[in-house]
């Protein structure tokens, strides 16, 4: 499948108020995938998907996305365990972002640096301006 | 303040594990921010910030966007009174997306459509494939 696969949609109104999923897919042909913890809320990542990314993630019920960096399709937990089982997809308004609420497996975690999110860093103000100190929650589930 | 006024980081340790502010801009010059409500863990919105937008966020503590439509800085509820103070904001493990956890002045609202939240449809099966239906707390706060 690919980005022709899912119709696109120009008039506006059926865009933000219709029914039909039409993902806007950028130049890059990508759209931004938030990861949510279903039952928390926590935010766990933000990554990408092609249509095929997209069309896999329907298929299967788990989240695949496409890597930038390695340039692949990528099904998130086929090599960590850290498989993301779908609950609910949402699309926001003009469709070029989902939300996808997850179930994490393996050890629950989901950045590769070892912590459950890659929100693991806040900005706080520093002498020579902002600087990152831990987020409250930070606490590594395994060595990065 | 443009893209040069942040520093970049070329080594990944110092990128995901130190404690400088070193947003990756892309090639378009922006990095992907995510506005969730700093009390209840909603997730507003999904936008985007160049360096000037992150510079008058953090200097005014309210959130600044990049305008992809109109090609221009947008301070969040300048117009509607929807402005957004920041309570913190998270960077992610590579630095190419901010996490902004916010209070949303005026009418608590977000979405230019009139929903508080821009992720206000959900994936559903239908016969023909995909299609969207309201999520669960779809309710418009004013004529959109």
């Amino acid at each position: 499948m690919d980005t022709t696969d899912f119709p696109t949609l120009t008039d506006k109104t059926a865009l933000e108020e219709g029914d039909v999923l039409a993902p806007r897919f950028g130049a890059d042909g990508l759209v931004t995938a938030l990861a949510v913890d279903a039952d928390t809320g926590e935010i766990l990542m933000l990554a990408h998907m092609n249509a095929d990314a997209l069309a896999k993630t329907l298929e299967t019920g788990e989240a695949w996305y496409w890597s930038r960096s390695r340039g692949e399709l990528w099904h998130k937990g086929a090599t960590s365990g850290q498989i993301q089982t779908i609950v609910e997809i949402r699309t926001d308004c003009d469709q070029d972002a989902l939300l996808l609420r997850v179930r994490v497996a393996g050890d629950g975690g989901c950045c590769h640096t070892g912590r459950r999110s890659c929100f693991y860093r806040r900005v706080v103000p520093g002498e020579a301006g902002p600087r990152l100190a831990p987020a409250a929650e930070d606490a590594k589930i395994r060595g990065g």
